[in-house]
């Protein structure tokens, strides 16, 4: 069961102006599932968006990249879950622009204004008579509070949905942000099988937006893993539709900006977690700090060993504090110069090594206290520079292997 | 249970000359287990080591890299199995120094003169008097044939020991080499929790010895993954006693050279590949080979991605042909230029996937009848060169949860 994760409630999420959303059954995953989502959009709205670094990325991936890439601003969004149309070669691009150009028809915009999404099962063929049959439906039922629908539609191995709404204030005016994500398994940064969407009826210009979408996703989804499995198909996805009434934000230096950028960021940061205590099989959330280093990728190379090894995620599961294990994962995570002398292991406040070796005041029954909460911190101070990362993490269990050696039956 | 494995038999292990082998049960491991090895070698024998790169190896490994570097000869070999004597600190650097102390009393040699190596749990002082009270039981029974006993002695979580032999003939003279191995999880390169001695009577110049180390070592322990996790213990020693009557090898040119060191390195590749058909929990033995790279350090960079991958070992756990996973490994394997539409996958000679896609002959029931093997071979041929790679792994199952969540109790 997810870790300290409730679903959403409908009257919780906040319409953001601008966006309508619109779910349906097409078919695409098993009966009784939604599984396309449609999102239009009103037409001043600015998008930007974050992708996969697979070399193997998914055909929607491709074709997303190419129609923000064009300029023409965006329209609609279009979802599916139960295909991922990755590893499908040239008639996974058709069909992935098939889609768009269908899209767009029905919502009377260029098909280039379409970004389309897929998860789900890779290197088989997108059913794309259902996903087209499936459209009209979504059309119909556009609506500006169905956020826990759209939720619910990108679920693929996800227990919970996730979503989450914030308002803050710019220069007088309420702005509203909600987002959605999905991922489960196949979670590992640049990204994940992990889709995004977080909306805001704040006005920002496209290039700010972009930057800030890098931002958000290095501060929140870069910095979770389940499984180490980069995914084909990752995106988060900023929208911005301005129709809030707040002034539009031009300027990357402005006091507006900062604020909205953190608050979305919070958003960004409330979902990432709640992949990860979602996450295939959890039964802990373990946050990984490692503070004290010379650079931001030493504290990453660390941090990220520990958070992917299996013995330590095993000893997790078990409430074990066999904590030999975060040390031998520092030890091989590659940071050449590291004098492991020098550095501190904590498990919450829980000095458990330093100088090398198991510290002088370290009782067992204290690391097992920490091993017994569902919520842990391990901290590794190297005591030698200024930078710090943080990973966020989940434990390894049987019902991972269940999961994932029964995914498709 | 182990994959395709059996234990081996005393009477094919042949003796080595100029190696003595002693083991008894020292208490450090749970009772009715041998726990303690040791290794008593004629005067004039050579000894070459390489090492775990880990930065938090254990103090016997960095005391026995000194007592190499120290160039007097090694004399003997001491290893324990139930305490990795690994994040130990000072205390454990002078117990693995006590260690040395003790034997070369006992055998009459010098205490730079000994290679102590350890291997168990992790953060946990090494019971020094038990291992010391143990050393006299194993030198009253040093004997030559004691090779199987030598094997079980090092076992630590491993189902089946690990030990064979292999006769060559160098100038005419019959040569014998004898390796042992253990290892089971913590298995990844450079090293694993993996120990590794292989003995021959031929004579080998200590620098020519060395070299051959490292070759050795890169074309078998180095090629394999269990877990992804390396160890803070490993080693992989190679001895040669001269002791039988071939004429010493000086010229790193010579055929004999090159004769021994690919019967060591068939030795060593049996060992390895042994350590993954014993991987904790396996029920598969997979071969990942990669050809047609420009470079070995892309080939290996998606070998390894594919075999570390926790989502492709769960589906071959399960016999689930869901291979577009191996298709997202290839793809976030790091290689920035690859064109995923120029590779073709294969599974045994199974055509699974080219131009990006399924391919179009593939049929699911020809890649289950693969899936349903105890033995495949993943093969991705990227056709835009003429490197390959191969790393041996294993599946991921239930079992490699519940051994290493139980790994203390």
């Amino acid at each position: 069961m997810p870790v300290n994760l409730h679903a959403p409630v409908a009257s919780a999420l906040l319409p953001v102006k601008g966006v309508l959303i619109g779910t349906t059954e097409a078919g695409i995953k098993k009966p009784g599932r939604k599984d396309l989502l449609l999102v239009h959009l009103a037409p001043q709205t600015t998008v930007a968006g974050v992708f996969t670094q697979s070399r193997f990325c998914a055909a929607p991936v491709i074709v997303a990249r190419e129609h923000l890439a064009a300029g023409d601003g965006v329209r609609a969004l279009v979802v599916n879950t139960g295909n991922a149309n990755a590893g499908t070669g040239e008639p996974g691009l058709a069909a992935a622009r098939a889609t768009c150009a269908e899209v767009a028809n029905i919502l009377s915009c260029k098909a280039e204004q379409v970004l389309p999404f897929s998860t789900g099962v890779i290197m088989e063929a997108l059913p794309l008579s259902r996903l087209i049959s499936g459209l009209p439906a979504c059309a119909a039922g556009l609506r500006e509070d169905n956020w826990l629908d759209a939720a619910q539609a990108i679920m693929t191995t996800d227990i919970v949905a996730k979503a989450v709404s914030k308002q803050i204030t710019l220069n007088g005016i309420t702005v509203t942000i909600t987002g959605i994500a999905k991922g489960s398994g196949m979670i590992h940064p640049n990204m994940a099988t992990m889709l995004g969407y977080i909306a805001t009826d704040a006005a920002v210009a496209q290039p700010l937006l972009q930057q800030m979408a890098a931002h958000v996703s290095d501060a929140s989804f870069n910095c979770i893993t389940v499984d180490g499995d980069t995914s084909t198909n990752d995106a988060l996805v900023l929208i911005a539709t301005g129709m809030s009434g707040a002034k539009a934000i031009s300027d990357i230096k402005s006091v507006e900006f900062g604020q909205l950028q953190a608050a979305i960021t919070e958003v960004a940061i409330f979902l990432a977690q709640s992949i990860v205590r979602d996450g295939e099989g959890a039964t802990k959330f373990i946050t990984v700090k490692v503070d004290g280093g010379n650079s931001i990728a030493e504290c990453k190379k660390i941090a990220y060993a520990i958070a992917k090894s299996p013995l330590v995620k095993t000893a997790f599961f078990a409430s074990d504090p066999n904590l030999g294990r975060i040390l031998a994962a520092v030890g091989y995570a590659g940071v050449e110069d590291l004098d492991v002398h020098h550095l501190e292991l904590y498990l919450d406040d829980v000095l458990v090594a330093e100088k090398g070796a198991r510290a002088l005041g370290y009782q067992e029954k204290d690391a097992q206290r920490v091993m017994n909460q569902s919520e842990i911190v391990i901290r590794v101070a190297l005591n030698r520079g200024v930078t710090t990362a943080v990973v966020w993490t989940c434990d390894f269990s049987y019902d991972y292997i269940k999961i994932n050696a029964g995914y498709r039956t």
